[in-house]
């Protein structure tokens, strides 16, 4: 316990949760000018993100029903935007994603977290891009003016990228650089930059002309600071969700309602990505582990406290 | 599934959520400018809220580690204020209650919902009463300055609040009205109100010198539109708050280590309270029944379809 109570007196608590403000605030007014309109996150549904890594589940009953934590509102925000009068939505999500205990030492695992996770209808990656460009540009700015006596404090210099921040392909990169390409171009970046083409969970659109190219992207911090978004325009006609699904083994009945949807042709086509919040104020911040961005740490593997 | 997708393809959703983004936005706004500073919710931990109404437990385990899904963050808000250079602080707190299936008709109950915490220390109710008055009333200006089109078509009438909000007694209220003041008063009034003094949970502050009279409060919407906040001066002493739990038979060994921190004598004197999202907006916006605030409805005892 005495651990937990030195890690929430440390004063550099107030800094850090300053410059976490300043960079919500912005966020917020950003995508409010820009007509997102904001709902309410869900934390239990009969089905939620598989995520395609190994990680323990959890869920709850509650009147006969099994009801999963949130691993991400992705299948969500397309159901959102099935509505005929929203076509740009975001939620302020909290994740909850039981990792395995040796990503303890990662320095950039929480086993929960919260990600500002945005979704457009009927819009191209290109589009998105230039949608968070300009949000992380705003965040940088106004952090910066906000915020410059706590930087200082935290010896923490910062600068606002120039845009179009830019665009890499995994392939490219993976030839260049190796299997760790996503480390090495992070340690050696300045400003924040676009990967696009990753394998990864079934609901990223998967060129139909192009097997094996995939429409999806990450943002990457500088200076080794790694992932900062993930996201990609998404898959929508039934078959290639199931074709998918089956590639990845995913339990095809805990989405049954989803494909259901699928099946009526009622996904949107939509394209979108999530920021992690805690991630961000780590970098914003300058601080080497991600557990010093939180008063409450949710460190994977490790007892909790508080 | 086809009365959850009919749910959510309802025109009104998009007037709906452009009150809440505003809403939202202005509460943002408010508390950033007050110096209040934002942290990021938790959804799991060792001891969240007892809560003092029957309801089922939700809780996951992990690395052997049995973790409660939030029922509210008071124990954290408390925890948070014990670093000296935090004074103000907040938390947009997802919460997770497994309501009894009888709440369903209620109107106003859901099994999740979000509050907008706010916690502040060394400061009394009535300065906690300024800060809310004010957040309310700019919420009001705002949502009406920004979004006149929507409560038309809604066919809702706002008027900002006169302040300060006026505020009652519970007992003289019962006096005059019986069990039920807080309906009878809510349907009366065409401003939002407070109510102090109410029986509750263990951390809201009993008057040492006049025992069974509570520094704690609730603010109440008009039009019947019944609790918008509920909140309170805290218990910060050790044998206090043991005497209020064994009164409220709540099981101690769960709140172990939060009482370690009481013994020592760190729990900081603070006064708060949440004020709910999805409650605020079926106000602002005029809905009958909280489901049509949400796009994915958690109704007690009703089946989750998405």
């Amino acid at each position: 316990m005495q651990e937990a109570l030195s890690h929430i007196k440390q004063d550099k608590h107030q800094r850090i949760l300053r410059i976490q403000s300043a960079a919500l605030k912005a966020i917020h007014d950003y995508l409010y000018r820009q007509g997102v309109v904001q709902a309410m996150p869900i934390i239990l549904s009969p089905a939620t993100d598989p995520l395609n890594h190994p990680h323990f589940e959890a869920k709850v009953e509650y009147y006969g029903q099994k009801l999963h934590l949130t691993k991400s509102m992705i299948l969500h925000k397309q159901l959102s935007l099935l509505n005929d009068g929203i076509d740009k939505i975001y939620f302020m999500s909290p994740n909850v994603r039981l990792e395995e205990g040796k990503l303890r030492e990662s320095g950039r695992h929480l086993f929960e977290f919260t990600q500002v996770d945005i979704e457009l209808k009927e819009k191209t990656k290109k589009e998105f891009f230039t949608l968070i460009d300009g949000m992380i540009a705003h965040v940088f700015r106004f952090v910066i003016d906000e915020c410059s006596d706590d930087l200082k404090a935290l010896d923490r210099k910062l600068s606002v990228p120039r845009l179009p921040l830019k665009v890499y392909e995994s392939d490219e990169l993976r030839k260049k650089h190796g299997e760790h390409f996503e480390r090495v171009v992070s340690e050696k970046a300045k400003d924040p930059f676009w990967i696009t083409n990753f394998r990864r969970e079934f609901y990223d659109r998967e060129d139909k002309e192009r097997r094996g190219y995939f429409h999806n992207y990450d943002v990457i911090w500088p200076e080794g600071y790694g992932e900062a978004l993930s996201g990609g325009e998404r898959e929508w006609e039934h078959d290639e969700i199931v074709r998918k699904m089956k590639e990845r083994q995913t339990d095809i009945r805990a989405y049954e309602t989803y494909l259901e949807v699928a099946e009526k042709g009622l996904i949107p086509r939509t394209v979108g990505g999530g920021l992690g919040i805690e991630r961000m104020v780590r970098f914003l911040s300058g601080q080497r582990h991600i557990r010093d961005v939180t008063l409450f740490p949710r460190v994977p593997g490790e007892r909790i406290v508080f």
